[in-house]
């Protein structure tokens, strides 16, 4: 089926002409463009492009390098190094202003020319033939694809770069450029004639976009600290004198180049590119502007645009006892943990865990304050580095008033800090694990005393309402059978082979989904029961049950049940009579527990 | 429990000592104040306040009152009327630099004290008197309580601002500035003098996070786009000549006073405000800095970090056959659903539905093109404008392939653009009525040919495995009773009653969650059965069953059933044993309807 987004991308763009401003003369080899020419490409920070118009025709990619060889001197030099040369201030000022402070001849950010021939200058290498390697190869890890130079541009560009000779001349009076200016000034130039379509363009936004990993090809190109430097220099610079004018209608980090491309980006969210040489005042593509500026109003793709999102971090909470029941204990046991259980809370969390979105959760757990927490993190996207001291801090609060908390992690996205020590917190990879832990902990909190095995055997629902002479009958039908631990009991797919009454060790059953996966374990305990739900599927058997260490388990046969049936009717009356109540049990505990998330 | 949140903040102020610097002098009331007084407050948006050190405390508002006079001039004349007098631009200068647009005469931004004089002087008002109640009325709003005027700042300020009122009479001169300057620089006095506390300020911030509602009084002070724009012009210009570093360092719209107050805002997080005397070379607090910046740092508070929220949508995706079972139908019809229900898609959305929501949400749906769609959007925080078109665009892309979709969306955030015409989807209070629409429509048009309901009864799992002449004894037994529609059939609580087969017409059972809420209905239709449930709870029936239409079932008493059981054993047996299969059937489908969500 068609996607009623690329529809809604072409009718946005039908709805900005834009057919005002001229093409840049003064590249010669620009000028001979076709002013008409026309792309949108849309990236999403999972990989996904949109595109529109001619998306893989090129062009040299002029000023919109600046960022991304900014980024290059970042991560040869860090912050400091970078600093020393160039400033991050917004200067209000023209993309070709030769502009630089009083005191320290610094250009004020790298966004205009002289900041930006100053960090190509910055960008690590050899000779200038290895520096301009590193430069291509780096914008080609943003792009995906190997990138080259337009050399006609590149030629051209040269011969008439008088005012960027003056400037980079004028750095180097001022000690911020070293060595040869003009070696220098030609690494600028080619990187401004390295030629890209709209859809390159879109996916090197989407980089940016998604913290500095690639999204297509999934490669980290840059550090996150230094994606939201380049981001946040993009933001108050990057659109020259028309940056505030920017910044507040579009509300996008954004760079133009001279040859008519533009690229946005929506941190988290999207990147984008426009491509139409027809260029306004600022040197800024005019219809480039009209889209951006028509997309953001209309999908609210502005950056100060407020969402709900972070403040809703707990996705759901609710006490252990509403977690699906399995019939995994004596009803004594489950008593108790019926009584107690609504003091032990779970809180699935998801999201960003960032300071919003970890203060909420902590609060709905000090709101509460459970004698158990179980703090679900496998939805959780993104957590602040702060979370992990929060971490601590919460546990410590959960201490002192004597109550403990377990997180459900298999990806240890929320690593313990204590990891190790006997300070940590029980890590599990699924929730029922968790949850088998809290009961675990319920009953050694609040349990009763444990009862011997035969006791728990005789207060199972299918004995218990049996008559004393009913129960000597179906005594007499069971075997005591043995397995060893690891040994599979029930298979998936065979036939009912009868109701198995646990004496002593436990199984584990596992539940197929429909996709073959394994969906959630269930432990079984002496005293609980397994196989009779066969009956309930024709007799097949669709759970795998194996014991998890040595096992005996009282037996009654499919054969037995028909044999009590055809020659003790009375006895097999009450006996399904006392299954039908167990069954009828379950169904209702499952269906109430169901019901919760329905 | 101690919050360790709160815990948090005061382990981040100790580490920000702060010495250096020295108390505003130019106001001689201010060189008056102690420079080692100390505060920190943090709003949430949902209206929570953590603070610390001397939070209750006051001082004059000073700058930090320039975002929301122009904020109030946004709301008086508009975007145009505003942009007429006075720009957005950076501006790279110092707070009391006057610089004007040589052509227009503009202020470029109006963080500066000209741009702040002239957003003043567009306040809306008879006179200066009522204009200044509007300005104290409209920041009372932000806080949240009556503010008042510190007469002493205000009387010592007036006295000496000598190079304000050069900028007035600049701006008069430019007719930037209309009526008498020194009344409008009187109004801007009085205005910087407004005696506001920490926490005062936190919750300011936080209601421009909050996208212009006030998160404690819950009351809209400002439209979303002048919220926009106003944190827009606080990113480039709020910290004067320091912008682009803050913006880089810190990442957070912000605003700072002379008298020591910074305002930091995370938009849809947090309203950050810290107070600290000693300023910087800006006219800044210098504690109040160091404060932000670790904060932003640990906490990841940049504006520009990258969370990946907005890529997850899509809370959960799968077919209808995974939506917990419902007896609620005969076996038969079951089948049909068993065959078709995969390709009947129920998509949980939640968080923001702004662009990169929208798109992801649209791509899963696109991906699987089912024949039936239900979104379920109760979890959604925030709908772009964009996403009612993209619900249209959705639906017609669906349609052309011959599906349809319905919404679950009981507060209706994502209203119908086609509402009351014949193209409008479906929308539902609840999954399960949305599930009950697509389990009709799937049989509509997969299912067999309707079945008699005598037909439908014989069919029912309790009877169609009984022996004729059991049967003849059970049927004997039955008894044909009538309800009128809306008549409660049976009440939670009452004792068992017997098993009920529906002939004609339908009920409703609802289930109650532990907070006496409802969780989900079931509708139950001829050829099912209600009332047995009760046998698995000791004979408590526990969902109250009420008929939705003139209802005849064929009822089999508790008593009738203790008589068979008394008098027939042999068709007992049989009857019983029908019961046990039926319910670990309804036991088996509720277990693993369950494990999907384990």
């Amino acid at each position: 089926m068609r996607s009623p987004v690329q529809q809604y991308l072409e009718s946005i763009v039908e709805q900005c002409s834009g057919t005002e401003g001229e093409v840049a003369s003064y590249i010669p080899e620009l000028a001979q463009t076709d002013p008409d020419r026309f792309a949108l490409a849309l990236a999403t920070v999972d990989g996904h492009v949109y595109t529109l118009g001619e998306a893989e025709t090129c062009f040299s990619i002029q000023s919109i390098s600046k960022p991304f060889t900014y980024a290059l001197a970042l991560a040869d030099r860090g912050f400091q190094g970078v600093a020393e040369k160039v400033d991050v201030e917004p200067s209000g000022e023209a993309f070709n202003e030769i502009s630089l402070a009083s005191d320290t001849g610094r250009p004020p950010n790298p966004m205009i020319n002289a900041g930006a021939i100053t960090a190509a200058s910055l960008i690590a290498g050899e000779n200038t033939e290895s520096r301009f390697a590193r430069v291509l190869d780096w914008l080609s890890g943003f792009a995906g694809r190997d990138l080259e130079v337009d050399e006609k541009v590149y030629t051209s560009e040269l011969t008439t770069a008088h005012r960027n000779r003056a400037i980079a001349h004028m750095l180097r009076e001022f000690n911020i450029l070293h060595g040869d200016p003009e070696e220098q000034l030609d690494l600028y130039v080619r990187q401004c004639a390295v030629s890209v379509n709209t859809r390159d363009l879109a996916v090197m936004a989407a980089t940016l976009a998604n913290g500095g990993v690639q999204p297509v090809t999934q490669r980290r190109m840059l550090e996150p600290a230094y994606v939201e430097r380049v981001l946040s220099v993009m933001a108050t610079c990057g659109m020259y004198d028309a940056a505030g004018d920017w910044i507040s209608a579009v509300g996008m980090p954004a760079k133009s180049g001279v040859s008519g491309g533009i690229i946005a980006v929506l941190p988290g969210q999207v990147g984008l590119a426009v491509f139409s040489p027809r260029l306004d005042a600022h040197g800024t593509s005019a219809r480039g502007v009209q889209v951006c500026e028509r997309m953001s109003n209309d999908m609210d793709m502005h950056l100060m645009h407020v969402g709900r999102m972070s403040t809703t971090a707990v996705r759901s909470r609710y006490p252990l006892s509403q977690v699906s029941p399995r019939r995994s204990r004596p009803e004594a046991d489950q008593a108790v943990l019926d009584a107690h259980a609504e003091r032990s809370m779970v809180y699935e969390l998801h999201g960003d865990l960032l300071f919003a979105g970890a203060e909420n959760a902590v609060r709905a757990v000090v709101d509460d304050t459970p004698e158990l927490v179980i703090l679900d993190v496998r939805k959780v996207d993104d957590i602040a580095d702060v979370a992990q001291d929060t971490l601590r801090g919460l546990r410590a609060a959960l201490r002192e008033a004597d109550a403990e908390m377990a997180v459900v992690d298999p990806q240890r996205v929320l690593p313990d800090p204590d990891a190790g020590t006997d300070q940590a917190s029980p890590y599990f990879d699924d929730l029922d694990s968790a949850v088998r832990w809290a009961e675990a902990e319920v009953l050694r909190r609040h349990g009763r005393q444990p009862t011997d095995e035969q006791t728990l055997v005789n207060e199972h629902p299918l004995l218990r309402d049996l008559s004393s002479s009913a129960r000597r009958v179906v005594d007499s039908y069971m075997e005591e059978v043995h397995f060893s631990a690891d040994e599979v009991v029930l298979e998936v797919g065979e036939q009912f082979s009868g109701v198995h009454l646990i004496v002593e060790g436990a199984v584990i059953a596992t539940v197929q989904d429909r996709s073959g996966g394994t969906v959630r374990l269930v432990t079984m305990n002496p005293g609980t029961s397994f196989g009779e739900l066969a009956l309930g599927t024709d007799g097949v058997q669709d759970t795998t049950v194996r014991a998890i260490s040595d096992l005996a388990v009282l037996r009654l046969s499919a054969e037995a049940i028909e044999e009590i049936t055809a020659e003790h009717p009375l006895v097999a009356l009450q006996m399904w009579r006392a299954m039908a109540r167990d069954a009828y049990r379950v169904a209702e505990r499952a269906l109430r527990a169901g019901a919760t998330f329905g």
